[in-house]
């Protein structure tokens, strides 16, 4: 079975669905057999590399209500992420473009498969919501994803190019042709979508069912089973 | 929408089975959008190339009764293909091997596609069951095969060739894979099995089934079609 999941790296519900998600496949008979891809999604394009103001900044820039107003915002959400068992410090986390981190989660996929790359999806999260890194920087994003396990010669490649780039482009084409207008976006083996971080029983739901159509390959429909008439290697049914 | 089809030459439910099938597609509202590719099945890998009995008598020689025997089961399988608006001449078909058929069948789909090889394999079986043509000769295959639209060169070089034949042994296995053990065997969408000559209506459900199953692609499933928390161009729920 598959998931691909589009997401960003700045995104706080996509934090907190990668949790409910965790859970709900600690509880799934079939785990083992469950692969994750991770695909980019770009949520603020217009973001800067170098930070010019934190995210609770630029929310009370955006909505009003100042530095404090965005502070009120991010309380919330960081209070959803310790129902989640995280000790979000999101409050201070820099407003920044994740172009780059893309294009390293291509990286890892290519390099060290869906394993290594959600280790490095894993470490991402938690360097911009729990630590409050800058992961539009360079020598952050490398101590960040070699950490995760990635190749250090293969990542200064990537950074000092625009490798990966078409890649992150398709990706977020690929989401729109879902119909995906958001993050988080889960499609289950191609067939099941679920958008936004639903709760922990929902997803449980959706893996139970795509498991099930899933298995067998071929459902045999048309006559409740029965075979209609048909020539074997004993003849036809006459 | 895509439908494959295991099929052979010289197997009476199968032409009955594509009549069926067709029959249904004519009343499906998206028959446009359905492709079908026929795959390879031989019923009867020993039959010769130049025929020395006709079917009824090898039906009458293998069940016993001889030949008068084989015509009458013969005679009941016409009767149900006059239903399907066939007028078959099956008691004058002979014995006769079809693995050059095949071979042909996958030019036609490797050189015209899909449509093409649905004109090949309509002419072939009309060319076996109507006219009781000998679909194992060359000169006959290849006037057959041409009328349907193949080019007479590729047809000649394949005939004289052993080329596709790694085809026709891929599609038999990929028949006993699915479980097949016999023809008609239909597979709708990768996903949904047919067992031999279903009636019409059975064909239709399960076309029915198969589109709702797979448009829209991606089905929302959790929170009831509702999104979770999720974060967008505007901003992230909170």
């Amino acid at each position: 079975m598959r998931i691909d999941i589009w997401s960003d790296v700045v995104c706080p519900w996509c934090f907190i669905g990668k949790r409910r998600l965790e859970t709900a496949l600690s509880h799934f008979e079939h785990a083992d057999d469950v692969e994750i891809v991770w695909h980019s999604f770009q949520l603020d394009p217009g973001a800067p590399t170098t930070p010019v103001e934190t995210v609770a900044e630029a929310l009370g820039r955006k909505y009003g209500g100042g530095p404090e107003g965005g502070k009120t915002m991010i309380d919330r959400v960081e209070a959803v992420a310790a129902e989640e068992g995280m000790l979000w410090r999101h409050h201070q986390s820099k407003r920044v473009g994740t172009m780059d981190a893309h294009r390293l989660m291509h990286l890892a996929l290519h390099e060290g498969g869906p394993e290594t790359q959600g280790r490095v999806k894993e470490a991402l999260l938690s360097a911009y919501f729990i630590d409050a890194r800058n992961v539009a920087d360079h020598s952050e994003l490398k101590d960040i994803v070699t950490g995760a396990g990635l190749d250090a010669e293969a990542v200064d490649r990537v950074l000092g190019s625009t490798e990966y780039a078409d890649e992150v482009w398709a990706d977020i084409e690929k989401a729109q042709a879902f119909g995906a207008t958001g993050v988080p976006f889960f499609v289950v083996d191609n067939k099941f979508g679920i958008s936004g971080a639903q709760p922990v029983e929902a997803f449980g739901q959706v893996l139970e069912r795509a498991w099930s159509e899933s298995h067998p390959v071929v459902e045999m429909l048309a006559g409740g089973g029965a075979s209609g008439d048909a020539c074997g290697p004993d003849g036809c049914a006459i």
